[in-house]
């Protein structure tokens, strides 16, 4: 089908221009933000879990949601309120693009699970109506624009979830004020272990749980390990990305709020995993692994510490996404 | 003449073995720790200036300092209170080498200045006794004996300067406990401008100086850097790499201490610098620059600041050292 498909380039996607067709489908994927000692700065992509937009072009101008499947009807069908709405909404406005545009949104994670559910939506939102109308805006062009969203979902326009949604891989947001985003070369066939207790971890708790202030000697400790983490990505080498993978500031605090979170990254680690931690604010705990065997073990070794605590989970094994949004049809 | 021939390869040099000399002349590196945000954790080794030791193999066992020079007589002649002399002692001793070596050190560089003058006559000490002896111990091998130089020198065993003065480049120390030293890949053509103002900075009042505490948003901008800073020099991107030399925490706090620093700063930057900072304590500022005509200018404005001030100077321009230390004959 004639779509617009896409060049895998370094810095950031490049895409060839096709003949427009009436609808879209697009696939983005979930983020794992906050990587351990990359608190607030470093975010990476999954194969799974993700969402999905489809957008068609109608006569009625703006955005309409015609439907929401897989969030239990807790999100509003009100566009506004809607992180993919507000983000097509901004994208057409900033363009002056007097469209009409209907949307179905399939949410395929859980909500609320640290997963950057709002930011798929959003990657997935202003990837499909921008290649929807034949355009070509890259992942920094359209990174703006799924922000809104985030500033909808979270209150502030964060970019460590949108960022990995909408570039794949691994991405450093280095600085807020001015948005500078890099794109990390990572490691192929590295393995993400992601692990979604059922616990209730409010975002605004995860928050106000870390201190104002913290003991310089700690930071150092920390931007070692970012150095030694970026570094390691870079250099494929899969010793320092374990050894790097430490955070010796947030995680002590919020692991108060995740009953089973030590148990389960020890046992992580005992099954070979390189290394993880919470994701995002949590509840969801993710590990890395350097294969796909490996990552199913350390899936498992961490599922049983939470039966034994008899609380629910979902895992989800997949390699790590180095695409970003994907058109499914 | 037949020494000891380095092969450069990445993480760590690797040396053929050739016959043993009689006596030997090594040059290592003037050092730059405290790479702006990478505190504690990021430093790099200089073209110039740096140190010079001459061994020689004598029949009384031991350490014997033969002569110092370019030092104004500040420096003792006990072996045991010599930074290289330490250094070659625990290297014959941790090897049970019964060896005896006359040391000459020549200071090429100013004491006390920020540059790493103690850790330049360790990384030449013990690389010098290491080919010396025909032997071939790798920049990581040789690290701790140089360390323990550092000790004697500033009371704790820093390995910010006698990294990248051992390795070349430019050294993250990831972690201390334990010891994990990593090379960076570097851009070619980087070029430093090094300015040594005539100001007195005790080590000890640059270190009272800093807080215990600092806040979390300033460590956040902090690691975001160290990232950037990783990523850029990787990458070998220039304007991520002068993006990123930005220090929000330990600068703010020294440059009290460095009447000039912020003139300075700012006419290097306006004369094409990448960015710099204070180098290890101070009084130091280094500058980088994207090639030699630029950080020669980026001198010049910056001589022109201290002038005014009627504080006299000395400028290095050189190319940033890939090799450390490196065998004169």
């Amino acid at each position: 089908m004639p779509f617009p498909k896409k060049l895998s380039t370094f810095v950031s996607p490049v895409y060839i221009l096709l003949p427009m067709p009436e609808s879209i489908k697009v696939y983005a994927p979930a983020t794992v933000a906050n990587v351990t000692c990359g608190f607030d700065v470093l975010g990476f992509a999954v194969n799974n879990p993700g969402d999905e937009v489809e957008l068609k072009l109608t006569s009625k101008p703006g955005v309409t949601i015609k439907r929401i499947t897989g969030d239990n009807g807790r999100l509003s069908l009100d566009p506004q309120k809607n992180t993919a709405g507000i983000s097509i909404f901004k994208y057409l406005q900033h363009y002056g693009i007097d469209k009409g545009v209907e949307m179905t949104l399939h949410k395929k994670m859980p909500l609320g699970s640290g997963l950057g559910s709002s930011a798929a939506s959003s990657a997935a939102g202003v990837f499909a109506i921008s290649r929807l109308l034949g355009r070509t805006e890259t992942a920094i062009e359209l990174l703006p624009f799924a922000m809104e969203g985030e500033f909808i979902a979270c209150g502030s326009a964060h970019a460590d979830n949108v960022g990995p949604a909408l570039f794949g891989g691994f991405v450093l947001i280095r600085s807020y004020d001015p948005l500078d985003v890099v794109k990390i070369p990572t490691p192929e066939n590295l393995f993400t272990t992601i692990l979604h207790p059922q616990i209730e971890v409010e975002t605004k708790d995860a928050r106000n749980i870390l201190p104002r202030f913290i003991p310089l000697k700690d930071a150092i400790v920390q931007w070692g390990n970012v150095g030694g983490l970026i570094a390691g990505l870079m250099l494929k080498d899969l010793g320092l990305i374990s050894r790097s993978l430490q955070d010796v500031i947030i995680e002590p605090k919020r692991a108060i709020l995740l009953p089973g979170f030590y148990e389960a990254k020890h046992e992580a680690l005992q099954a070979g995993a390189l290394g993880g931690g919470i994701s995002g604010s949590g509840p969801s705990i993710f590990q890395l692994s350097k294969d796909e065997s490996t990552a199913i073990k350390v899936g498992e070794a961490m599922e049983a510490v939470y039966k034994d605590l008899g609380i629910g989970c979902e895992v989800y094994i997949s390699r790590v996404n180095t695409d970003g949004p994907v058109i499914l049809g």
